[in-house]
This record gives structure tokens, C-alpha cells and sequence, in this order.
């Protein structure tokens, strides 16, 4: 098995999870369960010692996170250069309601990636990186989308970044109060917070296809 | 009216949007809504030349957006140096399924701040900020949870932003296909997503307070 095909990303200085480290998971199964199913990252990348977040779709494609959008964008141009990134995505799961203020907290599953991105310019692999992302939106629809025609293809900026430097954090469960708060006439517990789909809104006359009845965040199996 | 207090946002060449500026808003009460109705801020910071972005609950307490964590978090310790920063928030509300796989979308609303972090150090001030967190959490919970020790309050820092350069970017609505493509047989509209509360998970046997039983995201007016 070559690093590449590790089942854990190494723990690298950069991504080793300092705070909580009860917190942290370095394995590649989690890291890429947790990509699937959040639907925006945060980017993030310096321009004149500026650090820039922008949130954007992405998609994971085999060991590589894809991103799209306009060649003109000035975040893809910086990106394009090889600059250092950073990608970020959390799902937040619920708040964490302890009975003293100071242990407070959210429940929730992220996940930061360090790299480098590179341009995709093969239109077959440009091709395979915006299905990945059409996809990633909806599992099943580039059967029924029309493919981007060359001149789509042409307008639109593919880049990737290799999945090496990952690392999870991941805090589950009821609130933490120190023993002697345990007693005191405060509500604690959790209050689950969940991204669910609300009627669909067609802009035609055609019946509602399956995957966006059974549209489910949760990657499936 | 001073500068501080303008109801929009001055349009800097960092915060102005550039790509599709038609979903471009810089209006103080739109960046206030979204950041009061988002849990989590993705925080940008550079070390040694490399973006982090960071999940972490923010709050916004008048014109300043604070943060907070441990005294010994690499991150706040780098944020305390006055180092530049940059705050994004995404609410995201929904994929939009165009007839071609181009026009695919989300409608969300999100919010990118600028600017650079200082630590609160007066007791009273870092009460006040801590305070704001927890009601950004759940409205109304100050009145029941147990506030902060003094040993608490020395083990937590507390950072504020002063929200003086943001913009919005705000998509909602059907998909846009080119006028050639909206005969073809493919469904399309929105299908609105929503973060949702499930059922509490209690860690008590007390009655459920009142402001989780009508627990929402969505600012009160």
C-alpha cells in the first residue's frame, strides 16, 4: 500500500489537532465521509498578507478535492498560481447546552485540508471534475443534466487539490459540566440540529425526480 | 452620523465583490442578520505563510464580532498578535438544478469581515462578550446557565473584530438557463434546505426551557 493509499493521513505538524486532541481523527474514511456530505468549504488562501475565506461547492473525486468557477475569478487566479490553500468544511450537528455557561458547546463534524491546487486543463478530466461536483449536489442527476458544451467547458476554471494533509475533528455527545454544577436547576442536554430539504420549488411542469425525493445530505453506503 | 455608524458598508477594493456583483450587499442590518443567524465562522489566518480557516462559534455584540477559546489555542494566540483575519459565515439555503449541469447552483447568504482581532482583557468586557456567545447559541439561556468563575473567565480569551469592512453575497431564487435550453425535458427549480432542530437529547430531568422548544436559527425581529 503506497502513502497515497494510507488508510490515515499522516500527522503532520500543520494539520496534527492541537486543541482537544480527543477530538481529532486522522482517518481517511471519516475525512472523506465528512466532504461528502457537506455541501459548501471555505477556502481560504493570502493575497497581499490578506487571508481570504470565500465558500464554494466542492467535491471530492477519488483522492482529490475539486473546485470550480469563472477563469475571471481573482480567488481561481491566485489559487492557479499554486499558492498555499486551505479548505475547511463543518457540519454542524447540534448545541451542547451545559448548565454552566463555560462549558457551552457545539456538536460538530469538520474537516481541514492543507495543499496546493493545481489547474485541471484536460477537458476529459475537467469533464469527470464537474460531474463530480454536479454529483456531489445531487447524486444521480448528471443523467439528466445537459453536459457543458466546449464553450461551457472553455468558461469554467477546474482545480484540484490533492487530499495528503487532512485532518477531522469531531465533538459528539451531552454537555461536560464539572461535578459539583451537576446539581444545579439548570436544563442541560443537546438540541440536534439537522440541514433538511423543504418542499422542492420546480420552475417546470415535470414530475419531481428520485434523487431529490430521497435527497438526503448523508452520503449513501 | 459617524462613519462607525453608517447604515452600509464602505465598498473597499478587499470587500467588493467582484464576481456577479449583482448578489453584492453592503448593508449593515443584511451582514448583521446573517451573522445573528449563522452558529459557526470560518476564521482566516496566516502562519508562516500558510492560510488556516477554522470552524468556531462567533457572536456579534454591537459593531464588534467576537470569538473565543483557550488562553493556549495556537489560533488565538496568532489572532491576538493583530495579525489580519478574515471572518466568513454561509448560511446556505438550498440547491438550484438547472436543465444544464452550467447553471447548477446554491442559493446562500453569506458574509466575509476583514479586519484584525484584539484581545478583551477587562473583566467586565470579556463578561459582556462571553455573554453575547451564549445568547447567539440560544436566546434567552444567560438567564439560566451559570455564568463564568473568576477562573473561568481568566481561562478564556476573548478576541473582538470590529465589523468595519464586510460584505454580503446573497443568492436565492429559480435556475437561470440560456433561453435555448428550457424546453429540454430535464426537471428544474430549488429545493430549499433549512438547518433543522430534531428532538432534544436532555441530560436532566427538567423541563425543557422555553426558548429550545421554539428554537430558530432566524434572528428574532
Amino acid at each position: 500500500m503506497s502513502a497515497s493509499e494510507s488508510t490515515v493521513f499522516p500527522r503532520t505538524p500543520r494539520t496534527r489537532v492541537r486543541r482537544r486532541g480527543g477530538r481529532a481523527n486522522y482517518e481517511r474514511d471519516v475525512v472523506h465521509a465528512i466532504l461528502d456530505e457537506a455541501l459548501v468549504a471555505h477556502v481560504g488562501f493570502v493575497a497581499d498578507g490578506q487571508p481570504y475565506v470565500i465558500p464554494m461547492l466542492h467535491a471530492r473525486a477519488g483522492g482529490e478535492l475539486v473546485l470550480h468557477g469563472s477563469p475571471l475569478s481573482r480567488m481561481l487566479g491566485t489559487l492557479r498560481d499554486g499558492v498555499p490553500v486551505c479548505v475547511t468544511v463543518t457540519l454542524l450537528d447540534g448545541v451542547v447546552l451545559a448548565r454552566s455557561a463555560f462549558h457551552h458547546s457545539l456538536n460538530y463534524r469538520s474537516v481541514v485540508v492543507l495543499g496546493t491546487a493545481r489547474a485541471i486543463t484536460d477537458d476529459a478530466r475537467k469533464r469527470e471534475a464537474l460531474d463530480a461536483l454536479v454529483e456531489h449536489v445531487a447524486r444521480g442527476r448528471t443523467r439528466d443534466a445537459r453536459g457543458p458544451s466546449a464553450a461551457e467547458l472553455d468558461a469554467t476554471e477546474v482545480l484540484a487539490i490533492p487530499l495528503a494533509e487532512a485532518s477531522a475533528k469531531i465533538r459528539t455527545g451531552p454537555p461536560q459540566d464539572a461535578a459539583e454544577d451537576r446539581d444545579l436547576p439548570v436544563w442541560a442536554g443537546e438540541l440536534p440540529l439537522h440541514l433538511t430539504p423543504l418542499a422542492p420549488r420546480p420552475a417546470c411542469d415535470l414530475p419531481l425526480p428520485d434523487y431529490l425525493e430521497e435527497y438526503s445530505r448523508v452520503p449513501a453506503e
